[in-house]
């Protein structure tokens, strides 16, 4: 009765009005890989229309490329102003427009969530999560900026989540997390 | 050298969470001819990414029914908090990215605007735009809720926008405005 499981691809976007990044795992044995981390470079784009046009094709590109299984996003729950918001929630609206009519189904998570999901602390700072991912994807130079690593992380967070659901129990203590997850924690 | 101007079809939608607006008018004459108005019914969905879902699809498929030349749409400048402005935010970007997709330019205004280019007034009632709406299109019953007017308001006022650049100017008086819009002004 044993199922064999089929491989299973991840997409995570971050779609941000100057860079969207992005970045795709892959979980076909226990762990997951890497397949690409990349960013979309929109901010030469002055009209805020272009922009989105832009995330919304190059999302598409994406997908067609990869064939992704399931998208991830960054929810926020908070932002500088309602305006930033509404042009953030037009950017994240293109991805998941291009994402859902090519059938992938889509999941949201907030910052503090991907971020524990990944370090363990929900307080940590890019470049604390961009250093977890280095380590748990094994890949050493991001070749992208700290800004694109949202998205690959976002992916990661969903991997965790639907993974490993002891992972959803609310946060026992730290030793707890470095005991269950004895390679999430980074090695000084 | 008088050049025939093409027939030109507006497309103006209101994406919200629970009903999204739309109106679509044809301009081949010097008035605005309404084509249709109607809403689409998400408050069904109880899963926010199916009623995305539901807006890039039926919006395509407005789009390729009425093959519409522009698309306009309402941006607030405010909103009751900053959640509610990421989700309006993607319900704008799954419209705006079905309208790029088909290569139709998108355009968009503040409410003020829209409400001062149709009524005269940057603080109308939705009653009073409505019934404005009714005057100047020449219909009597919206046959949808006051709530799906908001997308034929904005395809007008895109209409007024471009068609009469003077009407950009800062107001003058609300005599100016009667002057310059006979047609414009509600007879009581």
């Amino acid at each position: 009765m044993n199922k064999i499981k089929k491989e299973r691809i991840i997409l995570g976007i971050d779609p941000g009005t100057t860079i969207t990044g992005y970045g795709i795992i892959r979980i076909s044995g226990r762990d997951p890989e890497l397949i690409t981390i990349g960013a979309i470079d929109i901010s030469k784009y002055d009209d805020h229309f272009l922009k989105i046009k832009h995330i919304f094709e190059r999302t598409l590109g994406i997908i067609e490329e990869y064939h992704p299984d399931e998208l991830a996003i960054e929810a926020p729950f908070y932002g500088k102003n309602v305006q930033s918001m509404l042009k953030l929630g037009r950017a994240q609206g293109a991805a998941i427009a291009a994402a859902l009519s090519r059938s992938v189904p889509v999941f949201e998570y907030a910052p503090r969530k991907i971020k524990m999901s990944i370090t363990g602390r929900g307080s940590a700072s890019k470049e604390q999560v961009a250093s977890m991912l280095m380590q748990i994807l094994k890949f050493k130079d991001m070749g992208v900026k700290l800004d694109a690593t949202d998205g690959l992380a976002a992916a990661l967070c969903h991997f965790y989540q639907t993974n490993n659901p002891l992972g959803e129990k609310k946060s026992g203590s730290w030793n707890d997390f470095i005991k269950k997850n004895p390679r999430r924690v980074k090695k000084q």
